[in-house]
């Protein structure tokens, strides 16, 4: 249910266009998720070496136990470790070894040489350090007493046949690449890349390259959600820029649901007293817009869609609200979309405000901080409030800290939850 | 200085082959840095649409102001501020529209509609917001008082001409390539990505796909580097696998310093009682081995070199050890080359051991964890001791603690500080 809230959020005496209503964030997220009843994209098969950051789509089960010997896991002499009762430095206990039939069991008192990740001689189960022996003629003196399965890499121990080695729905990270070469996978079935068509609007956008006019800034929000989508390794397409002219919008986004899976606009959410990009949108389909106006700031002018059973996000033209919008939408979105097993954080920390900050009730406030570490303490400092939708604030910062709704702020030294979108620097005291 | 520490280390007693002394990893670090002088790769000119997770070679000045004119943060009427003193929702003060022309200064009590984005007219110095406006005939009544540069994006207040942007040093996120979007930029110098000729050494090696012996495995060690090389976005390239034979392993080791910046092998490093790629290096030039044998746990006989003023890098072939060697040597190793301004480091969480754990003295002893949120607590509980070669151990985790030197282990309920490599889990209670 939307909350009537603009009692709350200042002027709202007059217009506010297209979002008399403001949506909570968490309610928007489920509105729009139910409307889409979003799946997973397809899958496809890929060699093994291209996997990297790509997310399983079936379970890989270990077709063989692994390792799938008794392996030596040091240089040695294998044994039975019954014989080496009782041997020490002080009483060492000698032991044959082998003479013609490598291949026979290992026989009562025998020491047979093996390397490390040799198999294991029949017979023997345990083996005993090079260095806690010594060969003495033909024979070899064993100083260590062992226990069965003493530096043995024991069959099965890392995973059994039937196993589960890596889950569907796992990022596939080096290790799990590693895991999944150990047993002999050439080949993994992954998701595919969710397909992101990216279009910039507004008449004051000029591309990097062209021609700009006077009253016009250098577009960058194109960019932008191209990055995001690449750290979630989603396949970002370019739609280029649209003027402020609802038809020229409305192809574009035809364009997107073609090509992509899913279609971000920037800007227009707002522009001369208009929703030009919400207009496109309902007139480019059914059910077209299903929340637009959203409880939190920076990005309260988002909206979300569905066109033709496809995703739809509109993002505000300041790219802090758009940065804000696709973190709190899209990112759920797209892990939803390469069927993880849940949405992926971003790493947090713990610190502590080093003053206090106002932030407008009855929204989710995004405030960027930079964390320092200074001794063991963690602070986090406010990045000026003043020009929010300033992108440098985002470099400057290294995180953002949820306010929730019903707080009109943070208090100075109050323990926050900050979300780390760069490393925390470490500050001489 | 090298620290004789066999005493500590267990058996000592008898042959530890290369490696009688155990190097400290902070000295062995140093040692090898010293020897090589580390300096970071080439540059190169890219498009900035290219330069997602590139390291930024030279700081970027902004050209111009951002914004390079006092922009409108809002929909509105441009005014002078004074102009305003006193209006209010009872007592609204009326404001001419201009007639002719638009372009002459903003006169006395004169409104100008402006859109978000545009630019602030001559003469005026603050927006009305539309909310707060009334259209009354052909004059606009003004609701409510403004100050100066209210509602006004200042030009500048982003960055100032000559301002650097982004720093010489910086891993190139969205937000930085954002902002030097924002600024005209179409192409960055970068630093080259360093490449790393990764060689995997033992008989008992199989590749995947290929054919496998009785006594062989499959190889995972490559794949294994290539990921973490990626990880750091340095470029891998494969020098595929030797058998443990010198000549054939000085070959592939000649071929990769041909090649590539850095040579890193698995394997090898006691085969058969011999310290067989350590013996190939020492054959392959000078002054060849630097540190051999490293006072950490896994990954002991990890050896660094330098051959043709290059750093190769000898890994134990037990990948988790492996797996260590490359986080303590290659990561900072890595780093340098691509000139940032200090280490990547993995992020970092505190954490409560769920049970103790017994290491070895005299070693820096990297322990498995998987952290796990329990209510508002991050419990570490170690990751099976048993079988410590094991890679399951490393999809099992999802972070190591590290045990120094002198400790004997961790307490039960003890503080540690969890390096993450993938993400806290979250238990319900």
């Amino acid at each position: 249910m939307g909350v009537l809230i603009w009692l709350l959020v200042g002027s709202g005496l007059s217009k506010m266009r297209g979002f008399q209503k403001l949506t909570f964030t968490y309610e928007a997220l489920q509105t729009w998720f139910e409307a889409l009843q979003v799946k997973r994209c397809r899958e496809q098969a890929i060699p093994l070496t291209e996997a990297f950051d790509r997310v399983l789509s079936e379970d890989v089960v270990a077709a063989e136990d692994l390792p799938r010997f008794n392996r030596s896991a040091v240089d040695g002499y294998a044994v039975r470790a019954d014989d080496t009762t009782g041997a020490s430095q002080s009483k060492p206990l000698l032991f044959r070894l082998p003479e013609k039939d490598e291949l026979a069991d290992t026989a009562h008192r025998e020491a047979k040489l093996v390397w490390t990740g040799n198999p294991i001689p029949k017979g023997s189960n345990a083996v005993v350090m090079l260095e806690n022996t010594k060969k003495v003629d033909a024979k070899i003196e064993v100083w260590s007493q062992t226990a069965p399965f003493d530096n043995v890499s024991r069959q099965g121990e890392d995973l059994k046949k039937g196993d589960v080695a890596v889950a569907a729905g796992t990022r596939l990270k080096p290790f799990h690449v590693a895991l999944l070469s150990a047993l002999g996978t050439s080949e993994v079935k992954v998701v595919e890349k969710p397909k992101i068509a990216i279009l910039a609007t507004g008449n004051e956008l000029a591309k990097v390259g062209e021609e700009r006019g006077e009253k016009q800034i250098w577009e960058s929000n194109r960019i932008l959600i191209t990055g995001m989508c690449c750290e979630l390794d989603a396949e970002p397409l370019d739609l280029g820029t649209a003027k402020d002219n609802v038809d020229e919008i409305v192809e574009a986004i035809n364009l997107g649901l073609k090509i992509a899976d899913v279609v971000v606009t920037t800007g227009g959410t707002s522009v001369g007293g208009l929703d030009l990009v919400p207009d496109a949108v309902a007139k480019a389909g059914k059910p077209g817009i299903v929340v637009h106006g959203v409880a939190m700031r920076p990005g309260m002018p988002t909206a979300l869609a569905m066109l033709e059973g496809k995703p739809v996000m509109v993002l505000s033209g300041n790219p802090v609200a758009a940065i804000t919008g696709f973190e709190v939408f899209g990112r759920p979105l797209i892990c939803k979309l390469l069927g993880l097993k849940k949405e992926e954080q971003r790493p947090w920390v713990k610190a502590s405000m080093t003053k206090k900050i106002a932030t407008a009730l009855g929204r989710k406030n995004f405030v960027r901080v930079r964390v320092i570490r200074k001794i063991d303490e963690l602070l986090a400092e406010p990045v000026s409030a003043k020009g929010s939708g300033n992108l440098s604030t985002m470099t400057r910062a290294n995180g953002y800290v949820i306010v929730p709704e019903n707080r009109e702020g943070l208090a100075e030294g109050e323990t926050v939850i900050v979300h780390l979108f760069s490393e925390v620097e470490t500050v001489k005291p």
